[in-house]
């Protein structure tokens, strides 16, 4: 059974008929975004994802990493990989030429980075924290900063990491604890960072940590936070490296998945304090941060759609491999793949894959839109959208990618429990998504407190009337599958807007209905997304099919949409109840009561 | 935190009120079991469950078992704890006195095993696979195999395994080729098993294999299978052990979870071949697994009930404990658990959990009833319940063990990634369970197959009509909290009905539509099954309040319903749509277009 095939076609149709590649590649600096040239990228990328680091996946693994004295080892070929990767130039795919990017669209770097997750998430880790400290600096940074530090980062000779998460700082960033203290135009970091993700490893020159800290007389809680940049060594003003930080790795975490990736303890200022240069203007590190949230939130949500991918993958390959039983309507046993039960998992599966990767790329296309499209109003337009949708792509992607690697296991049966056929890592690692980067629930309070009450519900409106557009052309193109989808889409839709109306006008009678209803607020909005983009998709395909009538590719989609709205939409059903039912019964057991 | 609290009121209540203990208690050679006593053994294996067997539950994960030669060795602590569970009297208790059981319903049985599953899930295998043995060769045993094996089984001196599944069958047992052959009175077993369950370990002096194999002249298929008793060391006539059989462990599995339990690959006659004798008749060994079929998938779905309960614990300490975040209404951080987010995650597992349990508990009592009823009549209707609700509580409960575990390790957070904590451990545990002892999609086809399909429906209409009862009960009792129980019950009890004619009355038409629909019909019973076990604890919890007006262990059940009407029962509504949207989209992607 193959390892990995990169699915290049269906990325590209997202690319193209989702992301809307053409309406990307006008704008400017994306000139060379060309449909052409994105294929190119997207087949080599998946040659060294399938040939270089999936091969590595069970290795890291199984061998994990290591703590030597304050050195951490990356599992066994991660470290050449990685040379490989910065040299073939892959980790500067979407940064700013100017500092040696290549100035791609986000658009087309989500596609890049499926492919790194899908075949070996740890390894993917190390760029995708790197580009957040790229993203970070290229807005934020100083001169001095930026020249130093961005062509290291962007080419990946150096890695960035994220230093945030405390012991009792974790959802709540604002009480973190480790102290800064001015040493003149620099300052002497103190403090223990915990579940720092490639806070140490030796696959790179310097790392370059983005800390949080508190100075002494800064106000309490997030408002009190500065960002500081404390390299692993020095930089000195010619940009070679100086002498070593006193900044280390105390402890690796014994976690059950991304054993790859190294989760660093980190202590800073053991002895004199780390020295490190403010970003920004003091006590505003938290807002900085989120200039590169919706981007990591993305990434995460796009490592539940890749490993749900790849987990997928193994499963058709071993439904059509292990010959059990006599499938309804056959003669003789064969591969499983022909009962029904095994079928409707692995439709399943690529239902969700295949909306959940639409959902990614046509955000990160928003966020194309938002950052240069020459239109004000486009520009405003696409950034709300992508704020409202970051949480549903983040908390969905990586559910259903805890989901569909756990339907892959249960695929292969007792072959899934054991460790040798390499899915049950796949569970393993998805585990993780639904928590980093702001777990789960703290995406559904995001999208129900920051991205609807805030604005009265104008982003979701605007959301809902694209979908209600789809709705009118599906209706246009009729047909018999589509039928289906557009009355299920359609019912879903209501559903969304009077769970909308109901929660504007209740939130302010209760403090916890908000709080109490996010989760599944949030899958109600996600499931009707996702029917959305699966309609849009089956739009695209049937438009294609005019010119291309027996593809079997784009007779999928359809097929795939139908299956969309027959077993997946109705879930919406119980989801607005849910919400609807209130806070009350959530909260109605006292404390004191479990 | 501590490790395991044994919700020993809880089980009281379930066997009391839901399993009917007077009624049990009432059968023939059951008269022992009074309230008293059962709540005596409860508080005792309590007692070993949290304080011997628990502590051992994180040694068993991280050192898991290592085979030495033909030996297998547990982990520490293992063996000798084992010798106190016999020494206790623990294995005994199911079981007929003749041999040296306890002779006590499987109600209070279950809820006993329920502790071992919760406090060390890889521990309760031993005893689990041994209790398969005992029945099958009390039922079916010659008196010679009764009179040698029973007591040392009963006893738990000696183990007992089930060798069913090898390389090429698994669900498709019928599949399987270890052969046996004729020798004198004995039979000759030569082949090779795969996953079998304690197969090989150093905590007893002997180990009974019971074996599926094939004679040379038999039928092909699952008519040509017989059962073989293979003892790992064979048992002279006056009960003294003989010469080593031809049978041993060449290989331990690496699994994801459930490392304290030996996954054993069994070779037997690798010389001269194994010494088994039959049980039963040739060519019928599937038959006679099947009496032991109903209580070991009871077991396992008791094992998901369990691993929930832990977990659950295990959410709500650290949710009491952990301080994160100003909770709306308050104004200052304090425990997670005030986050009303939080509270939906505990309070979904508490729910589930107590469902689980109470549908557990009601079928053992109907396999009780089943066998000792002295009413023809009530022993048939049992016996229809208990066939029918078999795959639901197999299945039902496993599925919840996992998404409870894996709520869990939401609420842990970070923290629930790293293994430390251990609640990871319970998730990789649970894992297996919706895959052993039949999967759960085998458990849908099952339900859907030959408990409503093969009878037209008369045994889920029986059940239907007993829920139909308890909304009647609901509407006297009248109430808010009851009123809302009862509307979304009897929802949900339409939802099935309708589901059910719907199936009956199209079902012949396409080959493929029982098995495209089985597993969210199994959902949709399951969920209306566990909503009526809330209403019934519900009921009685108001029943006792009558006279105990304050009591919060009461009130919390009717707290809990209303939860599970509001929040839990909805998803009812999804379900019966896909059921009814058939088999087409589940199929309609060719093979080759995955």
């Amino acid at each position: 059974m193959p390892t990995f095939t990169p699915p290049v076609r269906d990325m590209a149709f997202v690319i193209n008929e989702i992301g809307a590649l053409d309406r990307i590649s006008a704008l400017p600096g994306y000139e060379e975004a060309t449909p052409d040239l994105v294929g190119a990228v997207l087949e080599e990328a998946g040659r060294f994802g399938a040939g270089v680091l999936a091969p590595l996946n069970p290795v890291g693994d199984r061998e994990g990493c290591e703590l030597e004295g304050e050195k951490v080892k990356l599992p066994t070929g991660f470290v050449d990989a990685y040379r490989r990767f910065v040299e073939s130039g892959w980790n500067a795919v979407p940064f700013e030429p100017e500092f040696g990017g290549q100035g791609l669209p986000w658009l087309v770097a989500t596609a890049v980075q499926e492919i790194w997750h899908a075949a070996n998430m740890s390894f993917g880790l190390i760029p995708m924290l790197t580009q957040g400290a790229v993203e970070l600096l290229s807005v934020h940074g100083t001169a001095d900063q930026k020249a130093l530090l961005l062509p290291q980062l962007v080419s990946g000779a150096w890695t960035g990491t994220m230093n945030l998460t405390e012991p009792g700082a974790g959802s709540d960033v604002g009480a973190l604890r480790t102290r800064a203290v001015r040493d003149g135009d620099r300052y002497r970091i103190t403090g223990q960072k915990i579940f720092i993700t490639a806070g140490e490893h030796d696959a790179a020159e310097n790392i370059i940590h983005l800390v949080l800290a508190r100075l002494p007389d800064a106000p309490p809680g997030a408002k009190g936070i500065s960002l500081f940049v404390v390299p692993k060594f020095l930089v000195n003003p010619d940009g070679s490296l100086g002498k070593r930080n006193d900044v280390s790795c105390i402890k690796l975490e014994h976690k059950m998945g991304i054993n790859g990736s190294p989760t660093c303890v980190m202590a800073f200022g053991e002895d004199e304090g780390a020295i490190g240069t403010l970003v920004g203007r003091e006590n505003q590190g938290l807002a900085l941060m989120f200039t590169m949230m919706n981007n990591a939130r993305l990434a995460v949500g796009l490592q539940g759609v890749a490993i749900a991918e790849r987990a997928t993958q193994k499963a058709v390959a071993y439904a059509r491999e292990r010959i059990q039983g006599i499938a309804p309507g056959r003669d003789a046993p064969g591969p499983i793949i022909h009962h029904p039960d095994v079928r409707r998992m692995l439709m399943t599966q690529r239902a969700l894959v295949e909306a959940g990767r639409a959902l990614t790329y046509f955000t990160a296309a928003q966020i194309d839109l938002s950052r240069r499209s020459p239109d004000k109003a486009e520009r405003a337009a696409a950034h709300a959208l992508v704020d409202l949708l970051i949480p549903v792509v983040k908390s969905w992607g990586t559910a259903n990618g805890v989901q569909i690697a756990d339907m892959a296991v249960q695929v292969f049966g007792g072959m899934g429990f054991v460790e040798e056929t390499g899915v049950a890592q796949h569970l393993r690692d998805a585990r993780i998504a639904p928590i980093y980067e702001g777990t789960n629930g703290i995406q559904a309070l995001d999208l129900i407190g920051r991205k609807l009450i805030r604005d009265r519900g104008e982003a979701m409106q605007a959301l809902l009337t694209q979908i209600r557009q789809t709705e009118a052309e599906l209706a246009e193109v009729g047909g018999e599958a589509l039928a289906r989808l557009r009355s299920e889409l359609a019912a879903a839709t209501t559903r969304c807007a009077e769970t909308v109306a109901w929660i504007l006008a209740h939130q302010s009678e209760d403090p916890n209905l908000a709080g109490a209803v996010a989760s599944p607020f949030l899958n109600l909005v996600a499931f009707t997304a996702g029917g959305w983009m699966t309609a849009r998709m089956a739009l695209a395909a049937q438009r294609q099919l005019a010119s291309a009538s027996d593809d079997p590719f784009l007779m999928a989609k359809i097929t795939t949409a139908r299956f969309y709205a027959d077993q997946i939409l109705p879930q919406t059903a119980g989801l607005s109840v849910m919400v609807t039912a209130g806070a009350d019964s959530v909260m109605a057991l006292a404390v004191d009561g479990f």
